[in-house]
């Protein structure tokens, strides 16, 4: 019986580029996490395995080895080894993975493909993971999910396939229109203004030909008018919201969307995306991807 | 005659956020030139004055006082000191001024003035300077002038006003973009491919609700297919230039304009606006701004 347990014992890894997540699965249920800022950005490629080694140690036996399953930016070019991406459509009970060498006995590490699409050229690592996870609880489901985040994404899945995808970069724009832009002085605030996002995104929704003025604008307005941060954040996030709207009304105009992110987006995308589907259901990542490792182990079994 | 030169003798300085341009006039012409990196970024606000002091010492007298004429950033409220802008529409034969007090009684100083749009709320500071000197010498201009760069403007002028004005992120979007997102890794290149630039404008011309999906798909192609950093980097701008053409069509369309600029970023507002404007011509922003504090200068005489 202990082992039998044993062999139940192993480790699902996020390795994403800012943050590391690890979580020891004994029994099929989560017995301690590791979450740290050991991102793939820093650290060096030849410090991978002793960085992994150095976090979960506490977690490792010395005379058994223990299986790590691993997703995200970890295997991407920039990681610790590439994982190639798999084509659209892509199924994903069958994902593939690679398995870097390893200098340490006591560990196996398998690194999990992202997703490529050739025509619409797009690129993910993680998100195909979490998908996995809301699909292995939703195995019918055909539709349509948004991944809030850095790199927002809307994919199109059918019988189990992601189909299509298309990559936003709502995140990583307000991220460095905020902090690197003449903006940094007009948007720090903690809140958002509801009523004033809403505003923001409907009238680039009428007009993108606003988009790089309305951006500028937002800082003439504070110099002129100073109606406070929190005002020219919402209209910054507005701004951007209605920009990834509109590429991705194909994904979501008359249709039942998924949410898979972390709470705030969902609840801001929730927010705008109000009446204008047919429903909304929200999902964490953490809670997905967690479940989509869960599931590729199942293949191991 | 000597006594008379040396009334004659003033300083233009063009202090921008970061860059310190400063010409020593005399008898109108420009004698000698200094430029320095200690834009107005740089610079702590206590220490505007010292700074000044120590890059134009050796064009000083110590007998008499020096006259300075100054514009740009160094008169916002992240300046010396603020110059309230001026509204539109703005008559530029009388541009407003604000005078620092100094410690230094070697120099008077005069900073101007930048212009403010309410309705539409804008600003800028240093262009109307640049504007100002080319309606020096085309005092019957009615039209349209672009002057491309961080924030790139588009300005009607009619009768020596400023009537309108709408600024675009463009310059300081391609920034941010190339040197703080993920697009870093794809387009450091020297050149830009004209064909791959004009194909990326007409891109987004035609379907602006694609621009955050294409900015991500400048990544992901060269994951997929590694075209080279220039067709990146002309991707990269021929996007933003889209969006500026988009959102300043009022003030092309069928119409004779005029680029201010430096030399490389009119080039490819040339090359881009070929053909969709009835004609163009270019000029030197340095120059313009020397033209433009030399005709303020003209009103204190």
């Amino acid at each position: 019986m202990i082992e039998e347990n044993y062999l139940k014992k192993w480790i699902a890894v996020d390795w994403g580029t800012s943050t590391f997540r690890a979580y020891l699965v004994q029994n099929n249920e989560v017995s301690d996490t590791i979450e740290t800022k050991d991102g793939m950005k820093f650290v060096k490629s030849h410090l991978f395995e002793q960085t992994l080694l150095t976090l979960i140690d506490r977690w490792l036996d010395n005379d058994k080895i223990t299986e790590i399953l691993a997703s995200g930016m970890v295997g991407s070019k920039q990681g610790w080894e590439e994982a190639p991406y798999q084509k659209t459509p892509c199924n994903l009970k069958s994902l593939n993975y690679i398995t870097p060498s390893l200098k340490d006995n006591r560990i196996s590490l398998k690194i999990f493909s992202g997703v490529s699409q050739i025509n619409q050229p797009d690129v993910m690592r993680g998100e195909e993971t979490q998908i996995a996870g809301f699909l292995n609880e939703n195995p019918n489901f055909n539709g349509s999910i948004c991944l809030p985040g850095t790199h927002s994404k809307w994919v199109e899945i059918k019988n189990n396939n992601i189909i299509k995808f298309k990559t936003f970069m709502t995140g990583e724009l307000f991220e460095i229109i905020s902090k690197n832009s003449v903006l940094i002085h007009s948007v720090k605030a903690e809140k958002i203004d509801k009523m004033e996002l809403l505003k923001s995104v409907d009238k680039i929704l009428q007009k993108p030909e606003l988009f790089s003025n309305a951006l500028f604008q937002v800082r003439a307005d504070d110099l002129i008018n100073s109606k406070g941060p929190s005002i020219y954040k919402s209209r910054l996030s507005g701004y951007l919201l209605a920009i990834e709207l509109l590429g991705s009304v194909e994904f979501w105009k008359n249709s039942d969307i998924v949410l898979i992110g972390n709470p705030d987006l969902t609840a801001m995308y929730q927010f705008v995306f109000n009446k204008k589907v047919k429903s909304i259901k929200k999902f964490l990542s953490r809670d997905m991807i967690l479940k989509g490792l869960k599931n590729f182990k199942k293949n191991f079994q």
